[in-house]
């Protein structure tokens, strides 16, 4: 009997899938190809699209698996993990990048960064991830169903970093604590004394409408109301955030603080202010979500939420390395904790 | 005869440089092997530290090898470029890997962004890079000499990207104008009508001494003394330029404007003024240099020079593709301009 590793070339998945020991654990061509009471070479027949199959033969087995969510093990690995931006515009990517760097340095891979913006031709796709063949992928914003379908087929395990949408449960994903953060923001100015608190909120994506669930429940919980006209919704832009505080503030009820649903607003709210001769936190406290460098140099420094970028990459990286090497990993979701980071824009109200 | 392709295993070198095309021009190890007098198996023993060649023929070849800069081919190189950061701290690192990403999204390569920092174990080395074959590298800041002949040995080129020590005349690299950005942004003081301008330098880098000296060349053509009590040498921190602004502006003589060696210390400058009671620009105008997003934002926005990251970065990356591609690169170091941003932190002295 020879060998079992000088195997046939018709069953060269199972065969590379056990010498080098990197794809999930469940399940195995080989068991699918007993499932299916077929051979493995036909079962691998199926998997590569080849013709020799019965229409019949060809269902069974696609349904197994389906079932049994088998992947693939893709031919070889770069020892390297990708991490996609749509945009490599935000203040914070420099905070992810560092993050993934340094994880994946304790892993001893390398960091690939990708971005799929429109800007530029040609623009990157997820064909030439795929290409590179990394051990995972970390997609900040989102991927669309079909990249998410592609990299699946491929058997790259990717993890979404602070999703902008909802996602089906089986997929990855590190996000912070929106919610606990919007109730901690809004507390804070509850504790100071403040009564009638704006929001200005972001589009309706998930850790927006946390956010935003967030100052209502803090106020619930104070037994205040709250007015649908002392919450803006706008882009989650300074340009955005300071349109919107400049109709708040020109009200002759003017709200006392204002919390938005990132810093970036709460600078065009430090805009508004000054261009009305209104003093923060003299006239109005400012709380902020993020806490980006740039707001503890401007003046008066922003009270905000601190959004652990770093410890979320580090978090996703791991995660998506532990999904690569196949272990079997308790939990594909998990938040991480904001906390308020108290600065100098927030004090009792003048009343 | 059989053609020439069909070489013996022990012409590795010449046979792979020909079917790839991506080595340096000039030297052949054909032509070492017929310059020293002995077979190209030969030289090739030497190259790869192998026996059976004598003392004499081996100190011959080598000396020949070193004398014509021979570099053996590497073995095959990945569609990457490797940008390397000291410290993924800076405020600009995202600027520049945005930059690079274009370029190496036109030329269709991938871009692995690697932190060396002292931060977090282990660290990576230029042997990681070494090893992930990477078409060429990207370095911000510093390369060691010995870095460079690691990657010199393996046939990978490189670029500096705005290097912060002298360098060889042989080393490629890619810097901003920063003498013409010094003069530029004193001339704009100048112009205003300030005759005590002070300077907060930085550490004596060559893009700090550039700006230091193009402060005085601007002062010198207006016919203007290099106060030496006016200028100040602290590192490039906003802590930094607080201190130094601090005692600047404390004196009875104080200076009508202080031109920074980067933003983050007219940031404190800011802070001082702030402290001290001096507004910005009435008191006191304000220049920075880099341009970095925050300093838009801030009250009132600084005026500023723009060091063109992005533009950098990209003729950076198309540098270092050119030298991976073994093209003949006209020049080998280049300043991209800078220019000044004028915003609302400068403005006539009040008497």
């Amino acid at each position: 009997m020879p060998d079992n590793r000088s195997a046939t070339p018709s069953t060269e998945e199972p065969d590379e899938r056990g010498a080098r020991g990197d794809g999930p654990a469940a399940v195995t061509i080989a068991y699918i190809a007993e499932s299916a009471g077929v051979s493995v070479p036909t079962v691998s027949k199926v998997l590569n699209g080849r013709s020799g199959v019965s229409d019949d033969t060809r269902a069974r087995v696609e349904e197994l698996i389906h079932r049994y969510g088998y992947r693939k093990p893709p031919k070889s690995r770069s020892n390297l993990v990708e991490l996609v931006f749509r945009e490599l515009e935000s203040m914070w990517a420099v905070e992810i990048i560092r993050g993934v760097e340094r994880a994946a340095r304790r892993n001893r891979v390398g960091v690939l960064v990708s971005e799929f913006g429109l800007q530029g031709t040609p623009a990157r796709t997820i064909d030439d991830t795929v290409g590179r063949r990394p051990q995972c992928v970390l997609s900040v914003a989102q991927l669309s169903e079909d990249e998410r379908d592609q990299l699946k087929a491929k058997g790259i395990p990717f993890v979404v970093f602070d999703p902008n949408e909802d996602l089906p449960d089986d997929v990855p994903f590190v996000g912070a604590t929106n919610w606990r953060g919007g109730q901690a923001a809004t507390r804070h100015l509850i504790e100071l004394g403040h009564r009638r608190i704006a929001m200005i909120s972001g589009p309706d994506h998930p850790f927006c409408l946390a956010r935003l669930a967030g100052y209502s429940s803090a106020l619930a919980e104070a037994g205040l109301p709250v007015e649908p006209d002392l919450v803006v919704k706008t882009l989650l832009t300074r340009e955005d955030g300071h349109k919107a505080a400049r109709d708040l503030l020109s009200r002759p009820d003017r709200p006392s603080a204002v919390f938005t649903a990132n810093d970036m607003q709460a600078l065009g709210v430090y805009q508004a202010a000054r261009e009305l001769g209104l003093s923060i936190p003299a006239d109005l406290s400012v709380v902020g979500f993020d806490d980006v460098p740039a707001v503890s140099w401007v003046d008066p420094p922003l009270t905000t939420v601190h959004q652990p970028l770093a410890e979320m990459a580090v978090a996703a990286t791991e995660l998506a390395l532990a999904l690569g090497r196949g272990e079997d990993v308790p939990q594909v979701g998990l938040e991480i904790a904001t906390t308020l980071t108290v600065r100098e824009s927030t004090a009792p109200p003048k009343d």
